[in-house]
C-alpha cells in the first residue's frame, strides 16, 4: 500500500496553534545557545583582527602571547589546510587571512587560553606588522577603472571582458525588446537608486565549542543555520573527513541568513588540535559587525515604461551588488527577482557581483530581492503617480499569474500573486484615511523558496509516541509544524510528538535551514517519513488480522480493516500496534531522503502608512498590514511571525540601519548604539493576511514565507515617505537627515 | 537489486585490528562520561538511604533540609506516578522506597542543591523516622517457612503453591526419566554449592544529569548500556509522554550488565521538575555496592550419573537464586544454561527467584550461567576423577552437536561446542606439567546471545566517508567493529567512517547493549544498511550510465557495469557518486530496523592452573586459557579482550569478590577496600585461542562474545583448586580461610 496524505482541506492538527514545543525551554532560560556549550578542560579564544581595510601581513609575532600564563596555542592561516578551491577557498580566506587582510575586522591570528580574559589580553600580545595597500569600500568606485585591484583573478568566466577585476561576477536575462517596448510608452521613467549594506542583526552573536583530535576526530557544537555545511566546510579547511567531525546545532539566536556560513568554527577547531583541549570561541557584537556578512550594498538603475492605461511595456534595470573582498553578491537574485511580479512583453536585467575591500556578504533573508523591488517598485509607483493610476489596478493588470513568462526564462505554475494583491486592495488599510503629513505606499515582492538536499527519520515509541528526526536547525518554530504534519499523517496528538534537530553524526544529509525551505521541504519528508511508518502499522496489524496489507487503511490513529474484511476486526489503534512491535518484526520508523524540486515560489503585497516629522525628518511607520501566499499555513501563528519580523527588518532596513565606513576604510559603527534596529516602540502592530493558494508541489500546499516577506518592505516604505514629503526617495536609509533634504530640495 | 553481502571468508576489513575509534579521547581525558555532562544553572543532588534492612517508613520530615541555604528542592516518592505495573514498577519501588525499605541503602528521599557539598549535609539533615520490620538476606533462610515475609504477593503464577511467598518465580524443565537413568550409572554423585552476590566492579558509578520542564518535556545524559529503557522506564515514572523525554548515553566506563536498569535517573529528573533546573546526581562508590544491582547468590544442588566409560545416564539440577527485595533473579536462565553443554537423555532442571532484604539485583555478564556451571562442572570433574576419566573426553563424549536436543528442549543448530574443546585439548596448555602444590581445571559454559530490536542508520558524505548511527552504548570496542563491517560493504577504508551511538531522539528503538547481542544485531542491521546505501549508489550509476540497474554490481568501493554493458563505462568510485548525489536524487542513506531472531548461541572451554599456598590459604591463577566461538571474529582484539575480561571478572568472583550481610542485615564491605576485584598484579596473561564456527543467522557470521566468556570460570576454577589441594570446593568464594578449612578438613 503506498500510502497518500495529500490534502488541501479538512486538516485535524495542521493550521492550528499550539505552544511550541521550544517555547518553556526558551523563556525560563533552558534552552542551550551557542555559548551555553561546554567541556571540562575547555579553552577559551578570542580572534586578532585586522585593523586596516587592506594591507600585506609582512610578519605575525606572537612570542609574547605565548609566553604569558595560561595560553596553550597560537594559530594563523598555516595552521589550516592548503590547496582548498572554489567557495571553500574563499571562506577559509574569509576565516583566516592568509599574506593579505581584506578588511578591517579580517582575523590574521587567534589563542586559546585558560581563561577568556587571559585570551583576549594574549590576543592584543600578539604582534602583526602591515604594509597598507590602497583600498576602496563603495560598489561604484571599486568598479571604476582607478580602482585598487583587491584580488587579482577572483572573477569567473560570467564576467564580460573590459570590466574591472574587482567585477567577479556578471549576470543578464530578459527577452523581447526593450527599446522598441520603451517607444511604445505614453510615459518612461528611468532612475538611480542605493542601498547600504546591513546586518541581520541576530540577537545572539557566533558561538562555537570545538574540539579536535590528533586522530582527526572531532566534535563541535555552534549556533548556525546548517551543520552539515559547517562540517563539510570545517573538515575541509581541516584536511580530515568530513565524517570524522561530528557538528551539533544549538537552538539559535536568530540567523536570518547570516549563519549559513561560517566564520570562527575552524579556527576553534584549529586550535583545539594544537591545544588539544576543548577550545570556546564567542564573537563580541563588535566583531559580528565587523567580521561577519552582512547584506550588499547596491547600486541600482531601472528603467520602465507604460501606457497611459498603465499596461507596463518595458523593463530594464542594472544591479550592482558590493559583496565584500570576496565573490558572492546575489547579483543573479536581484536581477531575478527585480521583474518578476510583472506579465512583461520586453524586459531585460544586468546584474553585477563586485568586491570592496569589507567583509565577505552573507545571505540576508531573501538575498538581493528587498534591494531589487526597492528600485522596481519606486519608479512603478512613480508612473501611477505621474500617469495618475491607482497603484493596485496597474499591478493587477500586469501581474504574474500561472501560465505568463517570467521575466528570467520559465513560465509561472499556480502562483498567488493576484490573490495577495486583491486581498490587499480588499484590506481596511487601503481605504482608511490619512492624517497630515503621513503617506502611503504599497509594493509586490517575490522569492523563488528552495527545496533542497533533505532527510528525515520518524520513530515510534512503544507508548505510541512517536520522534521525528530533522535536519534543519529551527529557525522560525519549524518543530512545531514538522509535528504538526507528522500528527497529520499519524492521527495522534500534536504533543505526543517530539521534533529534533539530529546532529551530522545521527542523521543523514541535510541542506541549510535556508531558501524558506524548511517547513516546504523537511515537511514533506516529515510527511513521507510518517507515511512510511503508518504503512509498517498498517503491516502489522494486517498480520495480527491474518488478512492481506492492501486490505488494510489508516484513518485517525487506527488500522482498520476494509473491504470484505470490514466486519471482521475491531480497529487497532497506533498504541496496541507499537506497544508489542518488537515482537511483530521489530522497531517502526520512516524514513525519506531527497532533494524535492516542487518548492512553491511565494509573492506578498505590504501596505504601509509612514508619517514624517518636518521639523525633524525622523519617520514613524503608523499602520502596516502584510499579505502574503503561504500555500498553506501548517501553524498560522509562526507564519504570522515570519511575515512580521520580515516588516519589521525591512523598516529598519528602510529607515535607519546602514554600515558606515570612514575614508580610511574603516567601519565606524560597530555596535548597536551607532547602528540602530528597530525596537519595539518603533514599530506599529504589524496586520497579517495569510492567503493560501495551495502549492501543488507539497502533499499539503506549502510554500516558503521567511523570506518573501522582506521583499516589499523597502519599497513599500520608500513610496509611502515619498508620497508623505512629496519627494521620490531614490536612496536608503531614509534616515532623517535625507528626508531632510528631500523636503529642502522640494522647498528649493 | 537486492545486495547481499553474505560470506564467512574473504574479507579485506573484518578480522584487522584497527585502533578503536574512542582510543584517544579515553587516554587523553577527552571521553565524556557519566558525571563530565554539565548544564548551566546546574544543580547537585544527593539521595537519603535507609540505614536499615527492612522498615517501615512513618515519616519523612525535611523541613531542616528545605531551610538551608542552597537547597532547592527535595523529592520523595510522592513526586512519582502511581499506578505503575509489572517491572516497572518494581523498578520505581527500587529507585525509591514507597512505605517501607526493603534493604539497607534503600533510597527514601532525594535533594538537590547548588553544590555537591551543600546536597549531602543538606541529605543529612532530612529525618526519617522508621519502624524496624525483621529480615532476612540468605536464600535459603528465606524459602524457609519462618522466613518474614517481604513483599506479599509478589509471587507470579509460575510459582507452585505451599511454597513461602518470598518465592516469587519457579522454572522447571526437562526431559526423560531422570531416576531411570541415574539407575543406569555406574556413579551417581550429588552435591551442594553455593556462591555469593558479586558486583559487576565497574570503574565508573551511575552518573546523569537531568532536565525536566512543567511541560513535560525534557533531557537526561547518563551513563547506561541502553538509552531507549532508560527512557522508557523513567517517563513511565515521571508521567511524560516517552518521546518527550531525549535520553543521550555517555561514554560508559563499564557496566556488564550492571548499567542495563536504573538507580538515579527518574531521582534526578522528578528533582530537576521540582526545582526548574537541570540536576546532576552522581553515585559514591558506596552507594553503588550498597543500592545498585549485585548478582545473585545462589543454593543449588546438582546430581549427575555416569557409567564408568564416561556416558552421563542422567542429570538433575536445583538453582535458587536470591534477587533482593524485588523479582528478577535469572532462576530460568540458571537452569537452562546448567547442562547445556551436554547432550542428555534425561534431565531436569529447577529454578527458584526468592527475594530478600537486599538490593534488587541485575543483570551480570551471562546471568545465572556461571553459578551453574560451576556446580555441574564440578559434579562432572568429580565424576571424572573418581571414575579416572580424562575430563576431555568425558566431555567430547557427552557434548551437545547440531541436532542434538538441549536439555531445555528445542534441537541445536550449528554450534561450536566440540571445537573448542578440540581447540583446548590440543593446546600446549593441557599438557605443561604442574608444578607441587598447583591443580589444573577445565570447564565449558554456555551462553544463549540475544537479538533483540534494533534500528541502524548510515548516511555518507559527499567526500564519500560515510556515517554509521547506531542505538546500542559501545561496551566493548563495538564502534570499530561496525565501522569495520560497514566498510566491508562499502569498500572504503576503516578510517572513513564513523560510528555514532545516536541519542533517543536520535534514531528508532533500540534494545539495551546486553545479551551480546550489539556486534551481533547493531552488526548485522548496519550490514543492512550498508547494503541499502550501495544499492542507492548503484542505482545513481546505473543513472549516470543510463543502464538498467540490474546491470550495476559494486566491488570494493566502485560502482561496474556488467554483461553487455561491461566494456561501455569506467567503474565509478564512491566518491564521485556522493560529490553530486544533492543533485543526481538526494543524500544517499542505509536504514534497517528489525528484531533479528538469528543470534548464533556461544560455548566455551577454559583451562586454568591453580597454585594453593598451603601456608595462608591464598590461591593464585598461575596459568589461564580461554578457548571460545566467536562465529566470526569482527575485530579479534577486542574479541580477545572480551574473553580475557570474563575470565578475569570470573576469577574474582572464584577466589574473592562477595557481599557480606552482618546480622543486622546490613553491608559490611561497600567499598573496594573490603571488596576485593582482582588487581593487575592477582593475575596471569589470560591466553586465548579464537574459534570461528560461522553463525548462519549473521551474514558474516558472528556470534556474541561478551557473557560465555565469563561461563566456566568459576567451575574451571574450582576444579584447579579443588585438583590442587584434593579437596572438592564446593562453596565460593574460595577465600584463603575457605582454603584453609579444606586443608584442614582433609588433614583431619
Amino acid at each position: 500500500m503506498a500510502l497518500d496524505s495529500s490534502k488541501t482541506t479538512d486538516f485535524k492538527y495542521v493550521g492550528t496553534r499550539p505552544d511550541r514545543p521550544d517555547g518553556l525551554d526558551k523563556v525560563t532560560g533552558r534552552a542551550k545557545f551557542g555559548a551555553d556549550a561546554t567541556a571540562p578542560g575547555m579553552l577559551f579564544a578570542a580572534i586578532k583582527r585586522s585593523p586596516h581595510a587592506h594591507a600585506k601581513i609582512l610578519k605575525i609575532d606572537a612570542s609574547k602571547a605565548l609566553a604569558m600564563d595560561g595560553v596553550k596555542a597560537v594559530v594563523t592561516r598555516a595552521d589550516f589546510a592548503e590547496g582548498l578551491t572554489g567557495e571553500t577557498w574563499n571562506v577559509l580566506e574569509n576565516v583566516m587571512a592568509g599574506e593579505t587582510a581584506l578588511y578591517d575586522g579580517h582575523a590574521v591570528a587567534a589563542v586559546a587560553a585558560t581563561s577568556a580574559l587571559i585570551a583576549r589580553d594574549a590576543m592584543k600580545a600578539i604582534e602583526v606588522e602591515y604594509e597598507l595597500l590602497p583600498h576602496v569600500t563603495d560598489v561604484d568606485k571599486a568598479m571604476a577603472a582607478d580602482a585598487p585591484v583587491i584580488r587579482a583573478g577572483a572573477a569567473d568566466a560570467s564576467v564580460p571582458e573590459g570590466l574591472h577585476p574587482n567585477v567577479v561576477r556578471y549576470y543578464e536575462s530578459g527577452h523581447g525588446d526593450v527599446e522598441a517596448g520603451f517607444a511604445e510608452a505614453d510615459l518612461v521613467i528611468e532612475d538611480h537608486f542605493t542601498t547600504e549594506a546591513t546586518h541581520q542583526g541576530y540577537i545572539e552573536p557566533h558561538a562555537c565549542l570545538g574540539t579536535l583530535g590528533a586522530d582527526g576526530k572531532g566534535e563541535l557544537w555552534c549556533c548556525t543555520q546548517g551543520h552539515w555545511n559547517v562540517q563539510k566546510l570545517c573538515a575541509a579547511m581541516l584536511g580530515i573527513e568530513t565524517s570524522q567531525l561530528r557538528v551539533t546545532a544549538s537552538e539559535i539566536g536568530g540567523g536570518f541568513g547570516g549563519k549559513t556560513t561560517i566564520f570562527i568554527e575552524p579556527v576553534a577547531l584549529a586550535l583545539s588540535r594544537k591545544a588539544n583541549r576543548p577550545v570556546k570561541l564567542v564573537m563580541t557584537r563588535a566583531e559580528v559587525f565587523r567580521a561577519s556578512g552582512p547584506t550588499s550594498s547596491t547600486s541600482m538603475d531601472v528603467k520602465i515604461g507604460m501606457k497611459s492605461d498603465g499596461t507596463i511595456t518595458a523593463a530594464q534595470g542594472t544591479f550592482r551588488l558590493q559583496g565584500g573582498a570576496f565573490p558572492g553578491g546575489p547579483c543573479e537574485m536581484t536581477a531575478m527577482c527585480a521583474f518578476a511580479p510583472y506579465n512583461l512583453t520586453n524586459v531585460h536585467q544586468v546584474g553585477y557581483d563586485v568586491m570592496t575591500n569589507r567583509p565577505k556578504q552573507a545571505a540576508y533573508r531573501a538575498p538581493g530581492s528587498p534591494m531589487a523591488a526597492f528600485a522596481v517598485e519606486s519608479v512603478i509607483d512613480e508612473l501611477c503617480n505621474q500617469l495618475g493610476l491607482d497603484p493596485f489596478e496597474v499591478r493587477l493588470k500586469n501581474a504574474s499569474r500561472e501560465g505568463t513568462r517570467a521575466s528570467f526564462g520559465p513560465k509561472w505554475p499556480r502562483i498567488g500573486l493576484v490573490e495577495t494583491l486583491e486581498a490587499a486592495r480588499a484590506h481596511p488599510h487601503y481605504t482608511a484615511p490619512l492624517k497630515e503629513g503621513q503617506g502611503r505606499g504599497i509594493s509586490c515582492g517575490f522569492w523563488f523558496n528552495h527545496g533542497g538536499e533533505t532527510s528525515v527519520s520518524l520513530a515510534m515509541s512503544e507508548d505510541g509516541s512517536a520522534q521525528i528526526m530533522v535536519g534543519t536547525p529551527d529557525i522560525g518554530g519549524s518543530r512545531a509544524s514538522m509535528a504538526l504534519m507528522a500528527a497529520e499523517v499519524l492521527g495522534i496528538p500534536y504533543e505526543n510528538i517530539r521534533c529534533t534537530i539530529a546532529d551530522t553524526s545521527s542523521l543523514g544529509y541535510n541542506e541549510i535551514s535556508h531558501g524558506s525551505r524548511v517547513t516546504y521541504a523537511s515537511g514533506l519528508a516529515t510527511i513521507k517519513a510518517a507515511e512510511a511508518a503508518v504503512e509498517e502499522l498498517c503491516r502489522r496489524a494486517a498480520a495480527k488480522w491474518d488478512i492481506p496489507e492492501e486490505a488494510v487503511y489508516w484513518e485517525d490513529g487506527y488500522a482498520k480493516p476494509s473491504g470484505p474484511n470490514a466486519g471482521d476486526h475491531a480497529p487497532l489503534h497506533i498504541t496496541e500496534l507499537t506497544a508489542d512491535m518488537g515482537a511483530t518484526g521489530g522497531p517502526i520508523n520512516g524514513h525519506f531522503e531527497a532533494t524535492p524540486e516542487g518548492a512553491g515560489v511565494s509573492f506578498a503585497t505590504h501596505i504601509v502608512d509612514a508619517e514624517v516629522d518636518p521639523e525633524t525628518g525622523a519617520t514613524k511607520v503608523v499602520r502596516y498590514t502584510v499579505v502574503q501566499d503561504a500555500g498553506k499555513a501548517i501553524h498560522p501563528t509562526y507564519v504570522e511571525g515570519q511575515f512580521q519580523g520580515g516588516a519589521a527588518q525591512g523598516i529598519g532596513w528602510a529607515l535607519n540601519e546602514e554600515y558606515i565606513y570612514g575614508e580610511d576604510g574603516r567601519l565606524q559603527n560597530a555596535g548597536f548604539l551607532d547602528y540602530r534596529i528597530p525596537v519595539a516602540s518603533d514599530l506599529p502592530f504589524i496586520d497579517t493576511v495569510i492567503v493560501e493558494v495551495p502549492n501543488p508541489g507539497h502533499p499539503f500546499g506549502v510554500r516558503g514565507v521567511g523570506e518573501t516577506s522582506i521583499c516589499p518592505p523597502l519599497a513599500a516604505i520608500a513610496n509611502a515617505v515619498s508620497n508623505a514629503v512629496g519627494v521620490r526617495m531614490r536612496q536608503l536609509p531614509m534616515r532623517p537627515s535625507r528626508v531632510l533634504e528631500a523636503l529642502e530640495s522640494k522647498d528649493g
